[in-house]
Order: C-alpha cells, then sequence, then structure tokens
C-alpha cells in the first residue's frame, strides 16, 4: 500500500491513474477505523481498479465542546487494517496541505440549506458546512471517478450527493449499508467512548428503528408518525439514555413524510452519559 | 469547434481527453465577447492542446440593482469570434446546469474573507461568492488543466487563485494582460453601455493609473500613498467620474502597502453616469 502526504504527490499519481484508464474509488475517514470502515473499502474495491482511503481528523466539522481534540488517533492499527482490507493508496494529509490558508481565512462550502439545517444540522450548527468543506477539498485532491460513504450518516450520505450533483463533480457516490455489532448497535469510533453497561443499552437504538419500521410498514396509510415517534423515544428515555431527536422523514429529502410516500427513513439521535450515538433505517411502504 | 450544452456530455468529453493525455486550457466567459477575451483564448492556445471556453451569464454574481437581466448577449458573434481565435470547444449550459437544484437551495462557496472582502467585495455584498460559486461549478463540470484570467479583474484574479490553492484543485491558473482600446480605457462588455462623450472620459481612468504608478515608483520610501490616492481621485471627479475608490494595495494579498512592499498594485474603480467601470495597473518599486 502506498502511502502519501503531500498534495504533489496526490495529484500527480491521480493524473497518472487517470491517464492509464484506472478508475479509482475514494473512501475519506477520520481513522480510528472499525468493521464499519473496512467495508467502505470492500465496496471500493467492487466498483474500481483501485481504492484510495484518507485518514484526516477534519477540524471544522467539530463544534465548539465536541470532541476533536480526543477524538481516537490509531494511526498504525489503521494502516495495517486498510492493507489488509485491499486498500491501494493512503492518503494523510496534514492540516497545511488541506487548510494551506489555515482555517479563518479559509475558502468555505455550504451544504445546501434545506437539507443541513435540520436534524443532525440543527444540533451541530456548522457541522455539514465543515463537512462539505473538507469533502470538496479532498475531492480535489484526489480526483476519484467514485467515493463511498455510509448510510451510517445518513444525512451526510444525502448532503454529500447534493454536493456532487450541485457542484457538477463527476463523482459517483457508492452509499454502503450500516455495520452493526452482535448487539445491533451500529459500528462508530464513538463506541469507544461507551463503558460495557452503556454499550448494551445502546443497543436498544437500532431494536427501536426496527420496531419503527416495523410499525410503519404495518399502519398502511393511517400511520400515525408523531406518535410513533414520541412512543419510540420515550422508550429510549426509560432505558436511560437522552434522546435528541426520533425523526422519521422522507428518504430523498429529509422532510415530513406525506402520507403516500413510499420510501422513508427512520433517524434517530441520542446520547449515553457523554457519548452522542445516531443511526438510522430504511423504512420502505409497500402498496402505499 | 464542438458546442456542448450539458453535463453529461462536458464531462464524458473531458475524460476522454484526460484519458488521451489531452491537456486543456479553460476560458469561462459571460459571453459579449471583446478582444480581451480572445487575448485569453489565445493565451489559452498556448499553453495547452486543446481550448474549451464556456458562456455563461451567471446570476449569483450579480447584486439587487445591478444589470443581470440587460446584460449583452450576444451568441452568435460570440460563436463566430470563439471559432476565429482558435477555440476547440464551447460550452454553453444553462441554468439547470450549472445549478441543478435552483438558486436557493444550491451549495455556496465562499470565497476567502480577507482578500474578498474589501474594494470590489465591499462595494458589491455577495460577488465574489457567487463568483467562486459558480467558477468552482465549471472546473468540476470541465475538469481542465489550466484556466485563463484576465488582469482586468484583479482583485478575482487573486480570489479564483485562492480558490484554486485553497480547495486543492489541480488547475493552473494563467493570468493574462489587460486590453485596452487605443484611448486607453481597459476593454469590457460594459463599455457598450457608454456613450461616446462618455467613452473619452472614460480614457482618463487608465492615463490617471500611468500617473500613479509613475508617483509611487518616483516617490521611493518616502511615498504618501493616501495623498496620491486622492489627489487622483479629486482628478477623476473633476473630470465628471463618480469615484468609489483609488487604492494602492499590496500585488498579492490588497493588503494596506508597506513602507517596504515591492509588488503594488493601483486599483480603481468608477462610474461614468449608469456604467460602472474598474481598471488597475502593476506598481513595481525598484531598489526599495
Amino acid at each position: 500500500m502506498l502511502q502519501l502526504e503531500t498534495r504533489e504527490q496526490m495529484h500527480s499519481i491521480s493524473r497518472r491513474w487517470r491517464e492509464e484508464g484506472v478508475q479509482t474509488a475514494f473512501v475519506p475517514t477520520m481513522g480510528n477505523l472499525h468493521d464499519g470502515h473496512l467495508a467502505l473499502v470492500r465496496a471500493a474495491r467492487r466498483v474500481a481498479d483501485r481504492v484510495i482511503a484518507s485518514i484526516y481528523v477534519n477540524p471544522t466539522q467539530f463544534g465548539a465542546g465536541e470532541d476533536y481534540q480526543t477524538y481516537p488517533r490509531t494511526l498504525d492499527a489503521d494502516r495495517k487494517a486498510l492493507e489488509q482490507a485491499g486498500c491501494d493508496l493512503l492518503f494523510i494529509p496534514d492540516h497545511a496541505t488541506v487548510y494551506p490558508a489555515g482555517l479563518d481565512d479559509a475558502v468555505r462550502v455550504l451544504a445546501a440549506p434545506a437539507l443541513s439545517n435540520t436534524l443532525e444540522g440543527e444540533r451541530r450548527p456548522g457541522h455539514f458546512d465543515g463537512v462539505v468543506t473538507v469533502v470538496a477539498r479532498l475531492f480535489n485532491l484526489v480526483s476519484p471517478d467514485y467515493a463511498v460513504f455510509g448510510e451510517k450518516d445518513y444525512q451526510q450520505l444525502l448532503i454529500i450527493r447534493r454536493l456532487v450533483d450541485d457542484l457538477g463533480y463527476d463523482i459517483r457516490i457508492i452509499p454502503v449499508p450500516t455495520v452493526r455489532e452482535a448487539s445491533g448497535l451500529a459500528m462508530s469510533s464513538r463506541n469507544n467512548y461507551l463503558a460495557e453497561a452503556q454499550r448494551e443499552a445502546a443497543g436498544a437504538l437500532s431494536r427501536m428503528l426496527l420496531e419503527v419500521v416495523g410499525l410503519v410498514e404495518e399502519a398502511g396509510v393511517a400511520v400515525d408518525f408523531a406518535a410513533i415517534e414520541r412512543e419510540a423515544s420515550s422508550g429510549l428515555q426509560s432505558l436511560g439514555l437522552q434522546v435528541d431527536y426520533v425523526a422519521i422523514r422522507s428518504a430523498d429529502k429529509l422532510e415530513l413524510p406525506g402520507e403516500n410516500d413510499q420510501k422513508l427513513r427512520v433517524l434517530v439521535a441520542a446520547r449515553s452519559g457523554k457519548t452522542r450515538l445516531i443511526d438510522n433505517m430504511e423504512i420502505i411502504r409497500v402498496g402505499i
């Protein structure tokens, strides 16, 4: 596995591969890799000739009081895991490579307003602007044919799709289903913050999501979305989780669901102690 | 000369050329082409195998009350002029191609704050954000190796350089000196708005710039920048021009000049009747 650090190196190999007709798939990460990330790498391998992963903990997507300083950094283990999963190139830019003018005078990208002002965007102001600002930079540095993102961060996935469509990038986005622990807990680098007992309680999130999926699918046209959300939310609270939201939304735009929408998504954000967890599942309403 | 209108066509030919190792230089324009634009096309020919020009009047860089609706559209003449100047591909996207999600819910790019908050940015709020928002889109649609911009819009040139450096684009920016009419008036599509008498008075702008260049270069270390600016400004006012600014700034960052800065730029913006004109010249202080 090749390892590159500078913009010149990255541009140069990317040019060479494009001239050779080599198709590339890009997996941007913040490191501290788990099986969820490795599923992204495997998906990348399936669509392209070469897999490029990046590790960069992006300061502009963390809010004040969030865990930027303490975000787990495990480069040696990450490198081994990527190599084993079949990654061809690891790009590890430093801050000066990603933000050559620093943070205060940086060119910024603002995410599509409607998609980014709700749910996570409402609780984490500026988060998605930080995400698209770094993803646009990485796309320009790497110039991939494909980019792979997990459905675990579902709102982010939609926002990245909009970034690509709206800014006209010639990049295809490949979504990858969430990888879960045996308990159902969606894999996340932040799971490391959970104590054993909290980890078990956190499994309740995915069981709740499954229940909501079942309730909505069974209810048919007469569904009361708000009642199902309230019920699910208080169920989680009673297990000691602090719920930010349980929300049933349209799958494409995250709008309040219409009676006749067939493709929905249920999304949850909750804290267990100081650890904030998010998860989501697809809802398909057959015959609506 | 090839003419393309859709994103799919543009992406596809751009991919093909990259795979064939063909180098491209891109000249984005808003049409209504004059000799200044054709100098950009000729510069593009010198650096690359193929020249791509675009014509798109970008709504997001016009402010309220500016001339978006009346901006001159002269497509047939533009097409002929480009072909004669040696352009290989003309890209004429419509609004849905450049802003597929419309304007209100669009992903936006914000220009580097320090460079874009002064001079033109101060007088035309949001103008440079509109410029980088459309230029980023065009860069992603066209994926050129080079992009060519005129020094006539000097602040824009610096802001585009920062866009490329900061967002990590693998694109080299080629600056082209301003083309002038016999009177010294910098060529601009907006010169068409000028009546004959105004056109003559407008020639005073470039004579004033030349004078300022001479005064600064002669003054040496003892130069009083503010006095020279004031003098130049009142000279233009006395000719019936309404002056927005005459400003001597550092050539790279447009900051107030330091006593020992060697490379400066003098920039002017003034109105003749309803027509707003801008111009600028280089100042090299030898032996400072």
